[in-house]
């Protein structure tokens, strides 16, 4: 009965809340039943789309706007963050290089390239960082992070010693790699990459063949594609005697992983542990008498990384309850309950249209966490 | 955290469950978390569509089909319910009268008729039966009841001595209403009208004007059927010496209302008291821990006579805590609150097409109430 404590450590629901406004919408619905509570909200994601937000909503950071070159070489407007201890920028490859920067019919793995994840980088070293959280999903990329290394310094050069266009299309003409321009900072800058996949940088299962098709290459592309980025990685092995071609996680973002591993101190991680350790959640959850999460969406795939998994895993370890909220509840959630999700539900009120649920989000959290709230005084 | 006993009332889900289906999937869903619990299912209903299966139901009675005259004359299947005593039976005009049995292109309040209610309430008499609820709502006729009371042996008379046709268009023209052959059993047969609309028989809030259009009354027809309900009181106000035109009720299904007031031991309730008090439900509470109750929806309409209002107030009556889940969640929700209905949950797991959803309902309403009782669990 005494004043109660609740962490709220919701991931953002896609295209309706960041986990910022899910936090506050949770503490308004539960407000209403424990108006006397402490509130302790924890913005959450997985190394996916809107871990900067989080990472700098979490830590009281700042967002920066940066100019970069685009995936085709247009301009485009890229953002980073600095976290609240003013050390560690937090940077999504895909503000600067992901798909959602290429329509549809320009979608074209040959000619895209990270250069301006590099130029991201490059602008957060400016800023004194030396400790850089990289997310790197969503990319429009197969370019084995050789444009991310151009922007770092980093010359590919062909036979005749002249520099190759950029994208992975032309890394098969790759004769030399000329690392002595590479930035000097970065040999002093940890580089701690979100990574959930483990694919390696060719073959079957590498970057080309399994994200190729969707970054727009066809089956004859994506052979070519696959082709030039071994031609990349035997070059990198003779010349800087480092051989990334199999490591897991070296076929992320089309190879960026790869990229990061060569030129470098990247130390490839799990996002949401990433998350759980710069947000201090585990920390934050000391007092509280109970935690919750959400998503989007919540179903058996949500053991496989995702928010709601690992603030429960975090949870279970510290003997914290949990209940979890979703805007859609998929097949399988009843393994969940075994992990350290103590209760799901589903915040839509009835058949909708999706934009409209979209739209009523906050509304939609602040009613179901009421109406838990209200349960939960029941049994009190 | 001895054994809890769960009373589980909730109404139908319409297009999706019987209440009996509700309960089902509710238990099934405690039962994971509460697997000693008790369990006392009590199907409800609030006097309209699903009252006489929720008392069959609540009660261990049975169905009894009939063929019967339907609203345009052709003969139909209906049934009505014999309760657990035996000696109670439940009617639907819906079931002999109904709208849903007239296609729209069809529907003709100038001749349609209650005659086939009337055959229900004759075959309950033939069975012995001599206490009847019957339920008034969903009717496709504007007849006064004239149909229901002719079926047990009332003859509604022109000038030259003919008998009428049957609907609400000839009432312009009743001369005499002769009731001496009258089934003399009625005088000894108690009968309970589930009745929720107060309007009276005629005028600008009486049965022709409010609820004629949604019977295929066009404007000048609405006038006409005013008319003639008005001449039909006036007749039997003369000749019988009942003056029901202004009672409230007397417009309930097109004058059904006024029907059974004028030719039977009519007594009108509200339908969800009736069902309250035919299934036990108080008495079958008194040792509930928790009640849990629901419908296809709940908002701010909820407190006009709906079950789970019903449900509730007989619960907080009792200091029973309630519990709500639904279909669909509307506006002012938060009403219900302090009426005794302590929480609100929606069943739905995301956005899907209302088919989808009618037909997943038992599995969304078991999923909601495991997740419930696991939140109770929680508390304790």
């Amino acid at each position: 009965m005494g004043n109660k404590t609740f962490v709220l450590a919701p991931d953002s629901f896609k295209e309706s809340m960041t986990a910022k406004e899910v936090c506050v919408a949770m503490e308004r619905g539960l407000r209403k039943v424990y108006p006397e509570a402490e509130y302790i909200h924890v913005p959450m994601a997985d190394g996916g789309e809107g871990t900067v937000q989080s990472l700098v909503d979490a830590s009281g950071g700042r967002l920066v706007e940066v100019q970069v070159t685009g995936p085709l070489g247009i301009p485009v407007s890229a953002s980073y963050g600095i976290l609240g201890d003013g050390e560690t920028a937090a940077i999504e490859m895909a503000s600067a290089s992901g798909i959602q920067l290429v329509d549809k019919a320009d979608r074209n793995p040959l000619i895209t390239t990270t250069y301006g994840t590099g130029e991201l980088i490059r602008a957060a070293l400016d800023q004194g960082i030396r400790k850089i959280i990289i997310g790197i999903g969503g990319s429009a990329t197969n370019d084995g992070g050789t444009g991310m290394a151009e922007a770092l310094g980093v010359r590919f050069l062909d036979e005749a010693g002249e520099p190759l266009p950029r994208g992975g299309g032309s890394l098969d003409r790759l004769a030399t790699v000329d690392v002595s321009a590479l930035d000097p900072r970065l040999s002093g800058t940890q580089l701690i990459v979100a990574c959930d996949v483990t694919n390696p940088l060719c073959g079957e299962t590498g970057a080309s063949h399994v994200f190729g098709p969707q970054k727009g290459a066809t089956p004859e592309l994506v052979k070519q594609l696959d082709a030039n980025l071994a031609h990349y990685a035997e070059v990198v092995k003779q010349q800087l005697g480092k051989d990334v071609r199999d490591l897991p996680g070296a076929g992320a973002a089309g190879g960026l992983g790869a990229g990061l591993m060569i030129f470098t101190q990247a130390e490839l991680r799990k996002g949401i542990e990433i998350v759980i350790e710069y947000t201090g959640l585990k920390q934050k959850m000391a007092d509280a008498d109970l935690v919750f999460t959400g998503e989007g969406g919540i179903d058996f795939q949500t053991k496989f990384g995702k928010t709601p998994f690992g603030v429960a895993r975090t949870a279970k370890a510290s003997g914290k309850r949990v209940i979890a909220v979703a805007g859609y509840i998929g097949e399988g959630i009843e393994t969940l309950y075994g992990e350290g999700i103590d209760a799901v539900f589903g915040i839509v009120p009835g058949a909708s249209a999706l934009d409209k649920l979209l739209a009523e989000g906050p509304a939609n959290v602040e009613r179901t966490l009421e109406n838990i709230g209200r349960v939960l005084k029941l049994g009190e």
